[in-house]
């Protein structure tokens, strides 16, 4: 019988949202050691986290995320709040030696990822960052094929991260939906937001980043500030992009705005092996594109694998439904915490933990550095 | 505060699964008038009952479906049982003053399907047939255009839904997941399985289909029985294709068969109107494509529509994440139970109703009939 | 060194451009038996086949076909006209021992399509019915695939050829652009021009079609003449659907319409068998859709195949340019033509022969009736 | 009555053949001022040359380029050899009063390329080089939409060419089809062969580009050379990707290689405005991609422009067929080819033009500076 797990939610915005769909789904699909128990969720606005606890069911709320941290009653810290404010939830949470898991990016630099990642390794708590994407079942399938060595020696690999949701000059920075434009709350714009993700999935797939070259641009220079109400000069990035040198000896090519007009969460990544090759995209996330070069001649082509085989062929789609039919963008939370509450109970760190979240940040950060520089900057750690 | 709706589904199976997890996340994602509570789930086997009461959080189990139909503590029963069983229960949980929903195709035949609209009218207890994809939000969005005029009049409606999961003689009749193919259980093969949700669509896009001339299939004779043990006859139709005149005038096309290798789930559909057309799949079920003879010339083309806004555009989109991100075959259930709850709320039918399911039996009805005699058949009722 | 081929066209319309294109082009990339020399144009316009001539390089012009056919400086007598021309043209030339190529469909009916098949065989001269797209190297691809059995036991066939181009009831009847809509000039509607290629390729690929039931329409009632000047009675289908058996036990699905807006030229055709499917349209004539069951399970999906291999593997292709760039419509008849002109040389007959294509004309024929009788009819010969 | 024009091709390898098909093409389907007449082919091997001049029907050939580009009998000398001679041949052309096309690249290099604009430019002769996509009527269509400015502020650029053809190492250097991995013959390696056509529309489409950093790699550091005999240094770049800025304020992201595999010639480019977003590949030349974000909401999408509109609606197919019916790869030589006629009987330049290929040739220096310099290069004349 699975032991209860008592569940503290900071964070009842968009992704407090993915998060409880994912405890209140697991148990439903998962045979999962802990049976998820929403006991209390913490937020800005007391109305609002009352309003939310009565709709997802939760025990309790607060608007004091210390109390949630310090709760002797709660298992695990679940950090959904805007990136400014990981650093200090995660490190105090790891000290009260609860579980965490913090949405991505890890903090707002590599010095407070440090830190966190100092704070959780030393309290020996089991600990993951919510690159999500991950766990679509299409791309851990990527990870499978990779891992198989299908692709032989890797040559390229080239992400992009496309929206368009911020081209109008009249979408303010700061508050509710827009903090992600206030360089405050937000540490960057793109970068942290969208190439993080890609970089994420990058490193697993295809080992460390070694140096980059980077061009950043902010094409709406001010916006209406939420908090002041004042036009203030925007502080993020709108759009990155950038190149790249892989440790493997591949080259990269990553880029992210939210100024593509038509996209409007437009992951795409593609690897080009000496074997084979593998391209995936967020908007159709559930088809994975292969093409392997020992098909015979006259009828090789792109492989448009439709991943939901739940015979078994296709990683997490056994505990859905029946072949041909669709996940979407919650599973992946699901399958996050599957497998981060397998992890727990077997005593094993789940990936993405802090510390290879760690890895991206230093990635993000010789990113931002390179767009101001001008030059090719080295990545910490690689 | 929305009341409790007590819920008692029978059948623990595919649907079974389909319709708890609606009921357990649509309050969390809707703002329904009745918030549900499992109270009993009914199966034939009484560990499996258990197990999956325990799973889901139902209060407790049973093996009777009589109990559930009689027990004055539930609110609504949820049929979700071989096709064979509809009637009988339907009746029952009608006579019991039941909200009724029930998993499609209504009945095994008209006859059938008529005593069960008697029965829920008599009664008049909320009614609903689970023909779900009319709730896949691109489907939706489908009708609105067609009930805008944006089509002009119709010229053809054609539709598929291939499968490929019976090719192997090997693949038994009767039993827990191949009752299917064991027409005493299921009264036929893809047309009831299958075309049924195909034509319910049409009759809500279209309107009434009047005559057909259908050709059925049985490739592989003589199945082992699962429950016998024996090999016997094989008695429902592998595959169906039949062509049909609409009322409107326009001319129908249908194919449906568990033998076109690759597909997997494969629901198709499109229309050709006189201003527009439109086409769908359900291995995309996120998109919806658009034609609109009204774009400037040089610009005319398919539109590939990701019916993914949040922004109020999409139908039930709000309810979920933000552009971009796809729900998937699950969601059609939810979206189509906050409707049913919506509409017992306001004491309105949600359709399709039983009355509404027995046209599409109708249908189904003439195309056996055509497939058997070799001529064209009228429909009756329309 | 090849040997000259005079060559007389009947007809500078539409398919009087296409094959004159394949007379000019053909040598220069085919090592090809015969030369050919364009030795003259027929047309009813004299000014109109003069130009023509001038614009192609044609030695002379005439405005009489008899002159053509009677002509002994001409080897090859090409048959472009309207379908009501093509028995007395081919009977005519056959006599003076013409080879012959000559449009699609071979007739306008069974009756007259006997008599052209009597008069070339028993003159011996070399006899082809253009049915083009049985030269689309992807389309000759999926003959070969299906030739090596790699398709297994064939459940179903299905085809389209949808257009759009008469939706308006202001295009005429009668006249150069618009005789394919006077029943006088063509027969029938969309069977004899579309459905019949339809027909042609599915034969090629599948075998015999035994029997049919079919719907046909016209849904625009009446249109101006363009040679009487008059509005009258619309003779042929504007649309056309049916469904039939194959000699070899599988299903077959087609339909063609002028009415589906959004689609110019969509012919389209799926194959699906016990080991493997195969999918087509002319929209993307240069790619193939392939799936194979016995790719291995995770990874199996429909392939894409760019069907532009120049290095042997793809049919016809090592005759263009290099792997990826695309040949487009007009190539199919260059193909035609090279296999034809290696048939003379070899004297062996090339397909679809006059005969080959009466077996069409039985399926068109069959149709027809049966969208009359509304019965299923039976294909004579088959 | 068109005058004639004698043509000249110098070289008869793979561009040879796309260049005298134009030749042979053109007025069948063009009303040009000039009727090309095929007067001779020059190439190294005698053999090879006759047999050439048999096939396609030139009068004579030569092994000397000087007597082509001397022949005072020639009108226009077509340079279709290795970038290593197209100066030498272009400026003794000009200089003897030819008309020139020269394929791309312009040359090996800035200062050839300088010499070659100011040879034509003094002589005063039409020039043109052949980067023929520019002519794709998808590609021709974009341009147009762009100067109609539907797109407004740009603020994204990408383009990618990939190819898979040099993966193997058994793939030599030198020779003839494979002189384009010999860096004396070819100059550079995907730079000048592949990105210099995406620059080269880029330029069209959206402007100078000012400033480059780039990534260039070779993967395969050594291959036998065809006229040697022996294993050398591979001294081109296999792979290049880079990131730049526009003059408009827009970003750029580029990127070819020989090493993705399962790609012949894909060339991509997309382009992110304020108002609409454009699309295109070479592997499905004949469709554009477009999105305009003033289409209603709800009905929002990418639109699959099916670019074969005769009716005189996309560029160039009022010549060719009917709606529906593709072009292919080597229409875009007949539509340069077309439009240069028309210039010289219009005394008017066409581009591009040597000049503006010049534009290109800075480009891609700058590019494979930087690759070496590791820096941000600006572009000269930028």
């Amino acid at each position: 019988m699975a032991k209860e797990l008592r569940v503290g939610i900071i964070g009842y915005g968009f992704m407090g949202r993915t998060h409880s769909n994912a405890y209140c789904k697991v148990s439903h699909f998962f045979d999962v050691p802990f049976k998820p128990s929403l006991k209390v969720i913490c937020g800005l606005v007391e109305a609002e986290a009352k309003a939310f606890a009565d709709k997802w069911g939760y025990a309790s709320h607060t608007t004091d995320w210390k109390k949630v941290v310090e709760d002797p009653a709660i298992d695990i810290v679940d950090i959904c709040v805007p990136n400014n404010m990981h650093a200090q939830i995660a490190i105090a949470a790891a000290k009260a030696g609860k579980a965490i898991i913090c949405e991505k990016p890890l903090a707002l630099n590599p010095a407070q990822g440090e830190e966190m990642v100092a704070a959780v390794e030393k309290a020996g708590v089991p600990n993951l960052v919510s690159f999500n994407y991950r766990r679509v079942p299409a791309v851990t399938l990527a990870k499978r094929i990779i891992d198989e060595g299908r692709l032989g020696r890797i040559f390229h690999y080239r992400a992009n991260f496309l929206q368009d949701w911020t081209i109008s000059a009249e979408v303010p920075q700061g508050g509710v939906g827009t903090w992600r434009l206030d360089v405050a709350a937000a540490g960057s714009g793109v970068t942290g937001d969208l190439l993080a993700h890609c970089i994420d999935t990058a490193l697993w797939h295809n080992g460390p980043i070694t140096s980059v070259s980077a061009l950043t641009e902010t094409f709406v220079k001010q916006r209406k500030h939420v908090e002041t109400g004042k036009v203030q000069a925007v502080g993020i990035d709108d759009a990155c992009t950038f190149i790249c040198r892989f440790g493997n000896g591949s080259l990269g090519n990553f880029e992210s705005t939210r100024y593509a007009r038509g996209h409007k969460a437009l992951y795409t990544f593609e690897i080009n092996g000496e074997k084979a090759s593998i391209a995936w995209d967020l908007h159709d996330l559930h088809r994975l594109k292969w093409f392997d070069h020992k098909d015979e001649g006259a009828l090789r082509g792109w492989r448009s694998i439709h991943v939901t085989d739940g015979g078994g062929a296709h990683p997490y789609m056994d505990k859905w439904w029946v072949p041909g039919l669709q996940i979407g963008y919650e599973h992946s939370f699901v399958h996050q915490l599957a497998d981060f509450l397998e992890g727990m109970a077997q005593k094993k760190p789940v990936s993405p933990t802090f510390r290879e979240a760690l890895a991206t940040q230093y990635v993000c950060d010789a990113v931002l550095t390179s767009g101001k520089s001008g030059r090719w900057e080295k990545v910490k750690g690689a």
